[in-house]
């Protein structure tokens, strides 16, 4: 039976219901479940019994691994290809460079280093969504990620040159697919890429056949993961085609009949009448700060959407709109544009973050009974930071700390599911430079590195 | 002689004035001024005569050291003591706690804590401001940082307990005491709070006795650096109380008659006159995304203020506001904000931004003859990344990597005026280990390390 004892921890953030912060505490993880939490003097008894492997964190702060929830993890590959313009300018490039490279092959190992960089920031959750989903989840998990993907649906080819009759074969045989590969735990998931990339009839047949769906006893419903309201100009080309808002055309599928759990990417330009379906839904809008001031899409206003009772998360969105899936980022930018939208200092309370980039995530996707807080029961998706660094000091308040001030580089250790997927800074799954190198060999344009090398030269001053 | 030739670097980004960026490079310092520019193998022969020692820059990135613009250093020691209120509810507390702790000796620890915090993320140079200035002057420069500051003056014996005529008094001698201290290139600066903490006859005192100020033969003119504008608030105060705004009553106190050079910190809500009068005088505004929205202070409209030829640089104000003082932060918020506040997606560009922050700050503070940009002839103030790190992998568009995504913990070196300050991500001024544990005791408030311990435990699931 294996044991990791994480002992002498200077402050554990529970985000539990009484968002709780152990102070000198130390954590059992017995099989890939917390076990105890308390006292190092506490649980000693019981980590010699269990043989425990010691990790001492001295000067080090335990939390709950960040739940990322929207993103497109290999647009790694496509990072700083479409600078300057909108979501629609972006589209565009996006589109034609993933035409160009995205191979199922190309898919998997970009997926792989989009998991890498996660798992460096201390992210162990990904709701993603890409073509090639399969491929995805391979290189996702690969890398030691908690990956949660499913078949993505366009009206026309897309990328994957696969038709709608073969799209939907392949959803039918998905749940057992799903089952095979990810396990009883990982969420059953579809993601329809929109209402403005299929149509209406479409999208019903796509959420029909969700109806025969098996749900898991005691854990998550089918998901459907989708892009809700991203733009002003979203809202108007939906409504000029088929005569509603997103999320009213999202109604008219069926995907808010309350079989499924729905998660809104971005959510920006949602009506009133749209927020309160969705809240009627219990469906989460993830909020992804970052793309939607890159490409000029607008400013949810956080406070608003909170106060309309609407379940919010956090997410990065690819990384060739954001330009990275660092959620310690997307956090501090979520906190921050609150109070710009809300013109108030008092909202959008560190904690407040922090659960919406955990715990909240976690139940977007119906895995809040698994992970999300650290609690006994828990599965052990946890992350370790290193508080010894000039930033970190002196240390007032943690969660202000970690909202507006940690940051990717500052987590040294990750368990995902109890395995120990960054070690002391070290990614245990795959071998990293050979990664890097693979992805920069793939990338769609080769790296600048020309040699105009102009050369100048004077005597010193 | 001193000689150090960087080689082998995958990329220079040079900020001169053609935004050249040079690929398989190679710099040379002498004495540490940048001497040569070029390939590796066109300056080995004078390398080799200079017995230059060298660094080999394989995949590393040199840019320019950043500027920050606008900044209390010693505020690092109050990071987080004031969480979830406005400017006004901030100065409150933060004054108190000032006046607790914020002796002469305690100022100078927490600016060497700022300055290596500022160094690890790459910053070369900090304009600053804080009471105590000398301690805080020494703190600075003990770690290597480049330190432009000035006697600040209060209306009232501020936290410092000097009165106006020993304020005054110090004045006058500080010509003297800058020389001595800062040496010839350190800008002679005065910076008075604000107009709101001081009575426009008391700015015109200030601002008088810096007309017999001495100009540095090619060097930097009288430095005036002075917050303006913060809030719509702040704004409404001064109008009432003195009959104009900040930038009005700055202008009756003579500090716009040319004679000095100006930098307005903030400069949020600036009137079209206001923006009129700032470019007249060739001021330049140090923008704070990250305190702005924190404290809600308001939106700085990058794209109107850039139209109106106002020059622009980056700052992060104190950490207890913002709450830290990484510069890539406040770069990628500046970029990110420009396009929420003009609803364009290709305002401020990653390379004006660039520019922002490293050679237009230098220019604000009379520098831009020494450092800002990586050219021959200048000062070394020179940084380089890592670029073997999965975020920053592939490489399509080298500034939007460096704004959107780079951060200060892929900061390996640092050099300030040819001096290698952080060398392979090691301090080398100050003992780091040392100067945290003595800023751990002098924090205003006993870290949170009660032990509640709250046990817990259960059986593996």
């Amino acid at each position: 039976m294996s044991a990791t004892w994480l002992t002498d921890l200077a402050h554990v953030v529970t985000c539990d219901d009484g968002d709780r912060i152990l102070h000198d505490a130390s954590i059992l993880i017995e099989e890939g479940t917390i076990t105890a939490l308390g006292s190092t003097a506490d649980l000693r008894e019981r980590a010699d019994q269990r043989r425990a492997t010691r990790i001492t964190g001295r000067n080090r702060l335990a939390m709950p691994g960040l739940v990322n929830l929207h993103t497109h993890l290999p647009m790694t590959l496509l990072r700083g290809i479409a600078e300057g313009v909108d979501l629609d300018g972006f589209l565009r490039t996006v589109w034609a460079a993933e035409a160009a490279v995205m191979t199922e092959d190309t898919v998997e190992q970009a997926a792989t280093l989009g998991a890498v960089e996660a798992i460096r920031g201390g992210t162990t959750t990904a709701n993603d969504m890409y073509f090639h989903h399969e491929a995805a989840h391979r290189g996702a998990v690969r890398a030691g990620l908690r990956h949660v993907i499913g078949p993505v649906f366009f009206d026309g080819p897309g990328p994957d040159g696969l038709s709608w009759a073969e799209r939907m074969q392949g959803l039918k045989e998905w749940p057992d697919r799903n089952r095979a590969i990810g396990g009883p735990s990982t969420p059953l998931t579809v993601t329809p890429h929109s209402t403005y990339a299929a149509t209406p009839g479409q999208l019903r047949e796509v959420v029909d056949t969700t109806r025969e769906w098996p749900t898991t006893p005691g854990g998550p419903g089918p998901l459907l993961h989708t892009h809700v309201s991203e733009t002003a100009a979203e809202n108007a080309d939906v409504r000029a085609r088929f005569g509603g808002t997103p999320t009213e055309v999202l109604a008219i599928a069926g995907a808010l009949d309350g079989h499924l759990r729905l998660v809104a990417g971005h959510g920006v330009h949602l009506t009133a009448s749209d927020r309160a379906a969705l809240r009627h839904a219990d469906a989460t809008v993830a909020h992804c700060p970052g793309s939607n001031l890159k490409l000029a899409s607008g400013l949810l206003p956080w406070e608003t959407w909170r106060a309309d009772g609407i379940r919010l998360g956090i997410g990065t969105d690819g990384c060739s709109s954001s330009n990275d899936l660092d959620m310690w980022q997307a956090m501090r930018q979520a906190a921050l544009l609150a109070r710009l939208s809300s013109g108030r200092p008092d909202v959008a309370s560190a904690r407040d973050i922090l659960r919406a980039a955990t715990i909240d995530g976690a139940r977007a996707l119906g895995l809040g009974h698994l992970v999300g807080s650290l609690e006994v029961g828990k599965r052990a998706d946890l992350v370790l930071l290193d508080l010894d660094r000039p930033h970190l000091t002196p240390v007032h308040d943690i969660p202000a700390l970690l909202v507006f001030v940690a940051g990717r580089a500052d987590v040294t250790d990750v368990f995902v599911d109890g395995q120990h997927v960054l070690a002391g800074g070290r990614v245990t799954g795959v071998e990293e430079a050979a990664l890097l190198s693979v992805c920069r060999a793939l990338a769609p344009a080769p790296p600048p590195r020309a040699t105009p090398s102009h050369l100048h030269s004077g005597s010193p001053a």
